[in-house]
C-alpha cells in the first residue's frame, strides 16, 4: 500500500511503502526467511574465471581514468597510488564475478542479500564499485539489500551514513547503538524517508560481546537489555522498520528479546559456520515470519567444498534447506 | 628507530616502527597536534571549479569502464546503475579537488588528517576513489593519515575491516568498542603489524552520548570507564598504539580519562564547531604533547565563509591559531 497514510502530503509528494510492510510483503512473497550473506574472500572464490578475465581489461581502464581523474584534480600533480592497488583491482575482478554467481544460485531461496561491507573496502575503490554493481542484480533478481556497515556516529555524521546507503540503494542497514538515541536518530529518519530499515546491535554472536554487552547495570539488568528497550522505541509500524541484530549463538536471549522488542524484526546471524542452529530460533518467529530473518554465509558460499561437488547447485541446495527449516518453525 | 626490539625475527622480516613512536616524532617534527578533519559536503566545497572540471571527464571514463566490467562479470547481462549514480559521480570530481586544495591550504599547520568515510561513502565508488587520492596527497605532503569510520565488527569481520585500512594506507582508523574484546583484537593486531594504530570510542562528544557511554554499571562507573580500562589494557608502547577518542566537549571527563589510561594518545574531537574549547584539553596532554591530537573540520574548511575571505589563506590560518593553542598549553 504505497501512499497509504499521507493524507498530509498535497501535491506529488509521496510517503514510501514502511521498511516492516515491505519486509513482510517479500518474505510472504518468495516463501523465505533467509538472508544470504555475502563475505567474498578473495582465497575462497568459485571458479568464474571465464566472467573475471572478461571483466579485467574494463577493470584496469577504470582503475587509469580515476588516475588522470586524480591528476587534474591536483593540478597536474600525480599521486602516489594506494599500497598494492593494482594487486586489490585484479581480485575485484574475480570478486564481482563470484558475488554475481553466488547471487544467481542461492538467491532464488532467499529474501535478501546481506553485503559485510568489510569484504568490499578491502579491495579499495574497486571493491565499492563491484558492492554497487552486486546489489543492482539482486535487486533485478527480486532481492531485498541489508548493506552490513554497523555504522555509527555522531548525528551530523549518522545523516552522512544515511545518505550513503540510499545512494547504495539499500533496503536496510546495520547501525551500531554506541553512541546513544540521537546518534541513531539520523539513521532512523534517512532510512524512514526512503521507506527503508535500520537493523541495531543489541547482542551479538561473538564470545566477546560478553565483555560489554552482557556488562550489568546498576539496576541488574545486562546493557542489552538497555539497547534492546532503545530499538523498540525507535521502531514504527506493526512490524517495525528498526530492527535487532540479535546473535543467534545465544538461543537463551531471544525470549527475553522478544518480551522486549514485541514488533521488532531480529536479524539472526551465526547460523552455520558461527555454530547456531536454525531450530533453536522459534522464539524469533513469534509474531510472524518476517520476524526472523536468518543469515548464512558460509555455510551456504562454502557448501561445495563441504561436499565436494560443484559450489553453485550446493549452495543453491543448502540456503534451501535453510529455508524449508526455518519456515517450518512458524 | 624503526626495527628496532627486533632481534628474535632472523632474515628479512622487519618489525615496523610502533605507532606511538611515529606518532611522536611526527608531532615533534611537524610541532603540531592539530588533526585536519575532512569532512566534504558537496554544498560547501571550495570554489575549485576549474580542477573539477578538469577530473570531470577522466571520472566519467572510468564509470563508464566500470560498467563495462560488471556487465562482462555477469556473463553480459547488463545491471540497473545504482540510484543516482551519475550525479554522485559528477559531485566527486569536485570533492577531490576540494580536498586536495583544503589539504594543501591547511596541511602545513597539522600532523595528520582524519577523513569522514561517511562523505565519501555518500559519493558510492567514486567516493572511495576520491578517498584513497586524498589520502595519498597527504602522505606525499608528509601528513599521518587517521581513517575516521568507527568500524566495529565481529572477529573474522574485524580483521577483514584492518585489511580494508592497510589498503588503504592508513597510519591510524577509529573503532567502535561495543562488540567487546575480542572484536577490538583483530583491529589491533592488523594495525600493529603495519606500524598502525587504532583509536577507539571511549566517550563521544554527542549529546546523546549520556544514553549509552554514560550508564552507571553495578558498581556506580560509567560504562565509559570500562572501555577506557579495555583501551589502556589493548595499547604496547611508551605512548600507546591504541588510542581513545574522547570528545572535547565533556572537558571534565579528561583528567579523570588520563588516570584510567596514563600512556593513550586521546584524539579529541568537539573543538569549533562541535563546541569545544582547546584551552580546555591541558589535561590529554600531560604525558606529552603527541598524546593529546586536537580535531577541527568545519572550523578550518569554513574559515573563509566566516571571515568572508578566500578559504585557502582562511583555512590556513585558523589551523595556524589553533596549532599556537595547543602547542602553548603543553
Amino acid at each position: 500500500m504505497p501512499g497509504a497514510g499521507s493524507i498530509e502530503a498535497p501535491g506529488p509528494v509521496r510517503t514510501p511503502q514502511p521498511f516492516g510492510e515491505r519486509l513482510a510483503a517479500a518474505v510472504a512473497a518468495r516463501e523465505s526467511q533467509i538472508v544470504l550473506g555475502i563475505d567474498p574472500d578473495p582465497a575462497r572464490l568459485w571458479r568464474t574465471a571465464g566472467r573475471a578475465d572478461q571483466a579485467r581489461p574494463a577493470l584496469a581502464a577504470a582503475l587509469a581514468a580515476a588516475d588522470d581523474a586524480a591528476r587534474a584534480a591536483a593540478g597536474g600533480v600525480t599521486p602516489s597510488p594506494g599500497a598494492g592497488a593494482a594487486v586489490r583491482f585484479d581480485a575485484a575482478a574475480a570478486v564481482l564475478a563470484h558475488c554475481l554467481a553466488l547471487i544467481d544460485a542461492a538467491g532464488p531461496a532467499c529474501v535478501a542479500i546481506k553485503p559485510q561491507l568489510a569484504c568490499f573496502e578491502r579491495l579499495g575503490f574497486a571493491g565499492w564499485l563491484v558492492l554497487e554493481r552486486a546489489c543492482a542484480h539482486a535487486r533485478d533478481a527480486g532481492l531485498l539489500v541489508l548493506a552490513d556497515g554497523k555504522r555509527g556516529d555522531v548525528p551530523v555524521t549518522a545523516a552522512v551514513y544515511a545518505q550513503a546507503f540510499a545512494g547504495l540503494g539499500a533496503d536496510a542497514f546495520t547501525a551500531n547503538p554506541l553512541l546513544g538515541r540521537d546518534a541513531l536518530d539520523p539513521l532512523v529518519q534517512g532510512a524512514r524517508s526512503a521507506g527503508a530499515g535500520v537493523f541495531a546491535l543489541v547482542r551479538t554472536s561473538n564470545p566477546g560481546a560478553a565483555d560489554v554487552l552482557d556488562l550489568r547495570l546498576e539496576d541488574g539488568s545486562p546493557l542489552w537489555e538497555h539497547l534492546a528497550r532503545m530499538v523498540a522505541d525507535l521502531g514504527a509500524g506493526e512490524l517495525a522498520d528498526v530492527g535487532a541484530v540479535t546473535g543467534a549463538t545465544a538461543p537463551e536471549h531471544l525470549v527475553r528479546m522478544r518480551e522486549l522488542m514485541p514488533r521488532t524484526p531480529f536479524l539472526l546471524p551465526g547460523v552455520g559456520a558461527q555454530g547456531g542452529d536454525v531450530a533453536d530460533l522459534a522464539p524469533a518467529f513469534a509474531p510472524g515470519r518476517a520476524a526472523g530473518l536468518v543469515t548464512a554465509s558460509r555455510s551456504i558460499a562454502n557448501a561445495g567444498e563441504t561436499s565436494g561437488t560443484e559450489p553453485g547447485p550446493a549452495a543453491r541446495a543448502e540456503a534451501e534447506r535453510l529455508r524449508q527449516t526455518a519456515w517450518s518453525l512458524a
